[in-house]
Formats: structure tokens, C-alpha cells, sequence
């Protein structure tokens, strides 16, 4: 008991270093200060701040955060008076010395080297932007976009320039919102991805049914093109971006928004144990393979919740959370990280992508490398609220879910007003274990301006269940081709008219019941409608008369989104 | 085996009758369709409408819905044509006769009366606005709302007699939403609540939040005023509303929303079980003490899903899952309702009041009654989102959870965006049985204009595990004048000058650690701020350096929320 005292004291006194003073960093200084009065902790950053908002830099660029200092989540001064905690800005960690239980640090403005002990070391090193190695790819007027000093150069470069065109290497959640604060500017963007479609960590056929909007806007979309090289023009004035297919565009600016990467050299270095994706490995009290180091944030992999594979989650949220039980662990407290669902969002022009959990790509990334989880999507196209209400706008939606026992995996959801809440709602269902079922069942707030008696989360869960009950079992236009089944759209015949899928026949629901001896038992049947509504009313008069056949999830709307994809 | 088999077609082949057309009824009706071809089913409706938008009514009043087809969700056509669902509108059910299974009719069109008989009966009866016997309450231009054609009543009545003053009696969320909708068509309108403060499923010290914003809006408060009568004025012109404290206000229009009753008159008359609140008693099958007789929607009783208690929920929402549980049990399937949560939302102006689970009163409540659940909240006022981004607003947070397990028991919001959707995220948390735990680590969308990297949801999570941690105990400001406590407020003195608690020093949280020896350590001290969050930090140094001391929860916010209170 003595020991123990005696230990709790040397844990409370212990010297507490912190490298990178950004979301992890900082929430894990703050935190130790909380947990313990005598303890010393130091935080270093190599550049000029800390604790920025790196979230909110696009929209610095875009003028919507007009002052710089808006950003500046603390400051030095703040970590000092109210946390006593000291704050070290331009001060360069460069090695770790493990068996002195050292660091060694460079003043980035004195250029003086130093030692610095530590009891307990975490590192928040963050991560790098990806900048692949192409030719020209260190041109003059090609930016990528991490910190408050990138965005200052990228804003002097767009006034002093006079840029009009801009390229957007990268179409994920950044390079979207980077666009969309340089059309603000009354630039003209293309965006050019390597994909056939714009956000990477969506599955296409979701990802496709954004690229209409970002054209409506004026942004240009240059897909399924990886650049292989940069230059500059002739005239020297302009940037060109060459692609493999040997497409060439022009512009005065570029931004590289390609990805980030484990900024986890010093680890390497110090011979941390580090994963297959680069990141530090961590327990789940974010001990690293030395007991006395820590690591959060964008530096470490993380275990995906869903998947229980490694994964690499650069997130603001989850970095918070890992720095709170780094600085938990340090002081002896027992709080462990349940891993990351991938929660996020991002919204461009008037709409919002969000999603959360796993994607079926993923899914199927896991299933070739053994880890198998049997499941099945469905497609809905619900309204944001009471469609009595004006102004409802659609939300689209794919939820992906265990055929074993229902539980949720992921979703992704695109759309106006709503779209986040959906996405949430999921999250914290995922979050829980949920099943299919208990979103059916989920209790939501419902007025006519914010929801619906049955809301799109409890329509999300019914569909699922309709096929995990087998009242409706589903199949995807992708399997229909391979098929003999005959696809039967029940829509009105005006809105047959207006497009259909090949080989489908129009019985309307309304006729579907006289009609019915008219269709052939013997043959599979596959039934469409606009969204998947009507054709599970369908679905169900068929199979109550014996017929063997399936719902086509999503209907026609997803069919267009597959069309559009295929024509990309 | 073969007589199962008999029994299940006996099944499908059911009578199934449907008493009322909207939500649940209409719910149940095409549910059941969906389980059965075979099924004879009728519904009955005594207004000439089935399923129209009763949610919507106040807005269709407001003209923000303008056209009345708008409200019709269903017609009888569409049942019949694509549900084979027969609907007989203005048709009364007059009397259940249970020992011959039948139910007698009158057709209000032709005043014919007749028998049906049924295999399966479902009561969706609704409920009717409360109108209590009050002398003059049946006077020309005094309305209630609850139907398409009291809507019409009302429209007529406001252009007709060019309403410029209403008078709304009932705070309650359908007084608010036609106070708002008042008010768009140019009617001042006086809200008069018998209780200090409007919205009486909230509790007091949160309700009274958006007494402000209503006046803001030009609505006149009469508060803690019962209604004793009505009258006519001399001139025969105008309405006199009397309140208990002998004030008197005169108006063109009264709209009574005093809540409304179940309208169990059917199901009591035919013996079925009634509990003590008025409703239809029913097991989680939704059937009746009478095994052919089911009963959903407002009629019925259901249990509070957090208290285990019966209660009445007149809510949408749950009125649709229960149409649903009713009719697979008539078919011979057995899922079983979970109870309410009664999550509700209002949208007034622009601000969102919403809320799940159980409030602080109904706690106490179940206290008297014996059923005490050990509970703590707390308050705090986080931005809807980073504030960093222009026009963040704030979320006033009342959260309530489980001091022996953290379960969330309930939780009231109220702000500007975002409200609805931590609700509903809450809500979910609830379903699953989380507790503050899962809050705090809850993983959800984050991008600059839709949250935070610490979401008010972690935020509230974060601030209730500190008190069951004892990292800061709580202390509420109701408690705190009973106790010899120092009132210690670490506000910036600048701050503190604007107004602060009586007996409250300043000593802000920069100067604490060097200030700390000036402290009584002999008495308790509650830490007071503007919302709680750097009186935390502030509970964390005097603890620490072994002070007892409690944070006092949502700050100085609370405290004037409270005093509004008080002087309402």
C-alpha cells in the first residue's frame, strides 16, 4: 500500500513530453494537466502554433474565416496561464533517444540544439500531405494544404497571380472542399482524380450522383485520369498538368489533395514497432512497442471498429479522444479506445456527403484478404422531411449490414438539409451494435420541417429487415444482367415512358393484381419502381401468390446512378 | 403439421376490421396487406379522410401548406387500388359487440346503421383535443385542432372576421407551432399557459429559455394563468379570455391546445381493459384484454420505455410502428413493441425545442409514486457547431442520466440548428441502452458548418462522466444556497462585472494556482462560470491540490435561466 502511494506520487510527478500541439497533442496536454497538478509537460510544434483548426483551412482560402487568428484554437499564452502547461512553437523534435529517455530538439528560430527528458513521451506528429513523386511536382504554384502558413501561401499565390483556372489533383473530402472555396473566389476549378468518380472512400455508384452537382456549379471534372507530370508552360506564366491518357490542362495554380501520410518518422527512427500502413502501432491505451511512449492522432494506425482490421483514420475526433487516454494511461487510469467507425463528412455547394462505418469496397478489400463478413446493401431515396412540407429534398442513401445477425456495418448518405443526421443517428447505432431492426424501431424527432413519422433512418432499417425476414428479398441491377428472371417495372406507364431498363416489362401496381396470372411462374421475377417502394408492394403480392421473386433495391435511381458511372 | 397448416390459412384468410384511418390505422391496414392477399380488410373513418398529415395542420393554417390535397398522405382510391384495402370515410363506429364479433356502423352520409362482422378488430381511435367544461369554452370563433376540417373552420373563421388578436391557450408544442403560424398570417397572438413557463413535457429551468425568443417575435406571454371562462364582449365583437388571477384579454380567435385525451369511448363501452391514465390497455402485441381486439396509435397506453411505467404518447412516430406490431400479430407473427421514448420536436421561429427520454419532473414524479430512479444531470451550452465558423449558435443542453450505471435516461435541447439532430442522437443512445460513457465517445460527422471535433454530444457525455468519475462532482445552484459553500466564479473580472451569483467571488482561472493559499481549505467551494466548462478545469486544480470542491453546472447561464424563472 506504501508502494503503491509512493508509485501513485512518482506518476503524478512525472515530466510529460508532447510532440505536435494539434488535436491529439493538445487534448492530451490539457488532459494530463487535469489528472495531475506537479507534473511537467512540455509541448513542442515545429511550426508556429498551436492547437489550429486545420478543418477549417479551406475555408480561410475561401474568405469564409476571414481572420487568421479565428483559427487559433489556443494559444501558447493560453496553455501557460490557464493549464500551466509550457508550449515550445518552431521547436523541431528530430530524434528520440529511448535509452536515455531523451529527446533531442531543434529551436527552429535560434537554431540551437537540445536534450529534453522525458518519464513519459506522446507523439502527435500528424500527418504529411501526399506528394507523389512526379516530374515537376515541385513547380512553383503547386500547394498542398496542412497548416495555417500553406494557406497563407496559397492565398498570396491566388491574389498575387490573379489565378483564374486552378487544378484540384484528388477528389476526396479536402480536395472537394478546396474547390469549393476557389469557385467561392470566382476561380475556375477542374477537378482530376484517378477514379472514375470524386470521393475516393465512397463506393462509386453513391460517389457518381455528386458529380452532376459539382457541374451545375461550374467545376470541371477530369475523372479516371492520374496525372504523371507537371510543367510549365511555355510562356512560363502557366502550370500544365499532364494526365495518362495524355490529357493536358492548363492553370495558374494547383493544389495537391491526394491524401495524407503517417508523419511517423521519428517513431521509425526510434525503432517503434511500426504497422504495414505506416502508422505507429498502438495498444488500446495508445501505448506504443516502447512502454514509455504514447501516440495519437493521424500518426498512429488505429483498429477499424467495424472490421477489426488496422486502418489509418486521420480524423479530428477520434484524435481527440486518443489523446484523453493517452494522457488517462500515463497518470495509471484504465480508459480504452474502442477504435474508429470512420465518421465523416464534408459538404460542397448546397449539398452534404456523409457516411459512416464501412464501405462495401472495403468489404470487399476485407473478404480478398480472408476477413469475410457476409452482407448485403440496400439503396433508398427517402425525404429529408414530411414531403407535406415544402421545400423536402431527397437523401440518398446506402446502408450496408450483416445478413448473420443484422448488425450495421456502414452507410453513406448524400443529399441537402439532414444529411449529417441520418449519418449520425447510424453512427451512434453502429456505435452500440445495433441491428438493422433497432433502426426500424429507432424513436426520432419528427415535425413536418425536420423529419418524418417514418424517418429515413426508420426506412432504412425496414427495407433491410424486409430482406433479412425475407418479405422482400432483394437483387441488384449489377446481378439482373446474369439472370433469366424477367425484370418487371410496376411504375405508371407515363413514368415508364420516360426511361426504363432494358428488358423490363410495365405492369403498374394498381393492375398488378388482375394481371397477375398473366406472368409466368416458372420464371424468376425482378421488380423495379422509381425508388424500391411500390416494387416491395409489388414484391409482396407476388410472393403471397407464390411467386419466387425479388425487389430491386433502389430501383430506377439506381439503376441512372450505375448508367452514369458506366459513362464516366 | 396439417393443422398447422389449417391455421395458417385461416389466418390469412382473416376479416381484419380498422377503426380510423390515420397513422396507426392506416399503418396497420397496409401492413396487414402486405402479410396477407387473402385478408378481407376494411377501414373506417368518421372524418371524410383516411392517413392525411394531422402534424401538418398548424401549417396549412400558417398557409406555409397551401394547398389541402397537400395534407392527404392516402386517399381511399389508393388503398383500394393498390392495396385492395377498402376504405368507408364518414362511417361511425357507434358499438363493438364482442360476443358476436361485430361492430355496428352508422354511414353519416346516408344515416343507414349496419353490422360488420370480424375476425380481428384494431382500434385506432385517436384521441380528441381537450376541451375542459369551462362557461362560455362552446362560443363561436373558440377552436381546437385536430382534423382537416377544424383546420378549414379556422382559416375561414381568420379571414372572415379579419382575426388580429388570438389567444392560444396551451404552451404546449401544437400552442407554439399555431402560435407561429398566427403570427406568419399577421395575428398577434397571447400564448396563456396555466403553468410559469410554456412547454410543459419540458422542465422549468429549460423551458423558460425561449420565453425571450417568443417575445422577440411579438407574442404576449400570460403565464402561471389558468383559463376560468370565456365570454363574449358587450358588443357581441370580440372573445374575453378569464384567467384565475382575474386578468381578462380580449381577442378575436381562442385555440384551445390544452392537450389532447384518448378517445377510448368505443373500448370502454365494449368492457375491453382501460388503465388508469384513459387509455386502452394492451400487451406489447398490441392486443387488447380481449384477444380479438387490438388497439394502437393514440388510444392506447403504452409503457415509457425508460421508466417501465404506463403512459400516453400521442406521438406519430410510435402510432406507426405500433399499426405495424398489430397487424403481424394478427397474422401469427410475433414482434413485440419496446415502448416509448416520447422524442419529440418543435420548430418556433427560428428556434428548436426538442428532447428524449424522461425529464427531471417526470422523475420526480415516479419518485412519489415509488419508483425511484437515482439520477444527476446536467447543463451546458456547446455551439451546433465549430466556432470557429461563422454563425456558430448555441445548444442549451439539459442531459439526465443513471448515477448507478450512467444509463442516459433523457435529454432537452434547445437552440437554433442542429438541435434535432443531437436529440435524435441521443435518442438512439437511449434505445441501446448506452450511457454517458458512449456519449463521450460517440464518433460523429465533423466538418467546420455541422460540429465540432467534440460534438455537443461528446461534450455532454464528457461533462456527466466527470461527475460519476468524481473527477469534478456537481453541485446545482438550487442546492448550493443551503450549504456554507464559497461561491468561487473564475470568470474574467471583466466578465464577473456584467452580473454575477450573490456571494460569489472572482478569483479567474489564470490567477487560481497563484491565489490558491487564499482559500478556505476548510469549506466546500462551487466553482462557478459563464457554462461550466472553465470552472471544470478550475474544480481539477483545487481538487488536486486537495480542495473539496463542486463544479456548479452550465455555469452562469443556468443561474440566469433560473432567475428568469423565478421572476416569471
Amino acid at each position: 500500500m506504501l508502494r503503491d502511494l509512493h508509485k501513485e506520487e512518482q506518476l503524478c510527478r512525472q515530466k510529460v513530453l508532447v510532440v505536435g500541439g494539434v488535436a491529439g497533442g493538445a487534448s492530451c496536454a490539457a488532459r494530463a494537466r487535469r489528472l495531475s497538478e506537479e507534473a511537467e509537460i512540455i509541448v513542442f510544434d515545429r511550426g508556429p502554433h498551436v492547437s489550429f483548426a486545420n478543418c477549417g483551412l479551406p475555408y480561410y482560402i475561401g474568405d469564409v474565416i476571414t481572420k487568421e487568428q479565428d483559427l487559433l484554437i489556443a494559444t501558447p499564452e493560453l496553455f501557460k496561464n490557464s493549464f500551466n502547461i509550457e508550449v515550445r512553437v518552431l521547436s523541431e523534435v528530430q530524434a528520440i533517444d529511448c535509452t536515455q529517455s531523451e529527446i533531442v530538439v531543434k529551436n527552429l528560430k535560434t537554431g540551437q540544439v537540445y536534450r529534453e527528458q522525458y518519464d513519459s513521451l506522446v507523439l502527435a506528429t500528424g500527418s504529411q500531405p501526399v506528394r507523389p513523386q512526379l516530374p515537376g511536382v515541385d513547380l512553383t504554384g503547386i500547394f498542398t494544404l496542412r497548416t495555417i502558413p500553406d494557406s497563407q501561401l496559397i492565398k498570396e499565390w491566388i491574389a498575387e497571380s490573379r489565378v483564374k483556372e486552378a487544378v484540384v489533383v484528388g477528389g476526396g473530402f479536402i480536395g472537394l472542399e478546396m474547390t469549393e472555396n476557389l469557385t467561392r473566389r470566382g476561380v475556375s476549378v477542374t477537378i482530376v482524380e484517378m477514379l472514375p468518380h470524386v470521393i475516393p472512400t465512397f463506393d462509386p455508384e453513391m460517389a457518381v450522383q455528386i458529380h452532376d452537382k459539382l457541374l451545375a456549379n461550374g467545376v470541371n471534372l477530369c475523372l479516371g485520369a492520374p496525372v504523371i507530370a507537371f510543367s510549365h508552360s511555355s510562356d512560363n506564366t502557366k502550370i500544365e498538368v499532364m494526365t495518362e491518357s495524355g490529357k493536358q490542362l492548363t492553370c495558374d495554380m494547383v493544389i495537391l489533395t491526394m491524401g495524407v501520410r503517417s508523419e511517423a518518422t521519428l517513431a521509425r527512427e526510434a525503432g517503434l514497432e511500426i504497422g504495414e500502413l505506416g502508422g505507429i502501432r498502438v495498444n488500446d491505451q495508445m501505448q506504443t512497442s516502447n512502454e514509455r511512449i504514447w501516440a495519437v492522432g493521424d500518426v498512429i494506425e488505429v483498429r477499424d471498429f467495424v472490421t477489426g482490421e488496422w486502418t489509418l483514420a486521420p480524423l479530428a475526433g477520434p484524435a481527440n479522444r486518443q489523446g484523453r487516454i493517452a494522457a488517462d494511461a500515463i497518470f495509471g487510469r484504465s480508459r480504452r479506445f474502442r477504435g474508429v467507425q470512420t465518421t465523416a463528412v464534408c459538404q460542397i455547394f448546397d449539398m452534404t456527403v456523409a457516411s459512416t462505418g464501412i464501405s462495401e469496397g472495403t468489404l470487399k478489400r476485407c473478404a480478398e484478404r480472408g476477413n469475410r463478413i457476409p452482407y448485403e446493401k440496400v439503396y433508398l431515396y427517402p425525404q429529408n422531411h414530411a414531403d407535406y412540407y415544402p421545400q423536402a429534398t431527397t437523401i440518398a442513401i446506402k446502408l450496408i449490414f450483416s445478413t448473420e445477425d443484422g448488425r450495421i456495418l456502414g452507410a453513406q448518405a448524400i443529399g441537402g438539409e439532414g444529411v449529417e443526421k441520418r449519418i449520425d443517428v447510424i453512427a451512434m447505432a453502429i456505435q452500440m451494435g445495433a441491428s438493422v431492426y433497432d433502426l426500424e424501431e429507432a424513436e426520432l424527432c419528427y415535425a413536418p420541417q425536420v423529419g418524418s413519422a417514418k424517418d429515413a433512418v426508420n426506412l432504412a432499417g425496414m427495407v433491410a429487415a424486409n430482406i433479412l425476414q425475407e418479405d422482400a428479398p432483394t437483387v441488384h441491377w449489377d446481378n439482373i444482367s446474369q439472370t433469366e428472371s424477367i425484370i418487371l417495372d410496376v411504375r405508371q406507364p407515363e413514368e415508364f415512358a420516360t426511361g426504363h431498363a432494358e428488358r423490363a416489362i410495365n405492369i403498374p401496381l394498381d393492375s398488378l393484381r388482375q394481371s397477375i396470372e398473366d406472368l409466368d411462374r416458372e420464371r424468376e421475377i425482378s421488380v423495379c419502381c422509381e425508388q424500391g417502394k411500390w416494387s416491395y408492394y409489388a414484391c409482396r403480392v407476388l410472393r403471397l401468390n407464390g411467386f419466387n421473386c425479388h425487389n430491386i433495391s433502389g430501383g430506377f435511381k439506381n439503376y441512372r446512378a450505375l448508367k452514369q458511372l458506366e459513362q464516366q
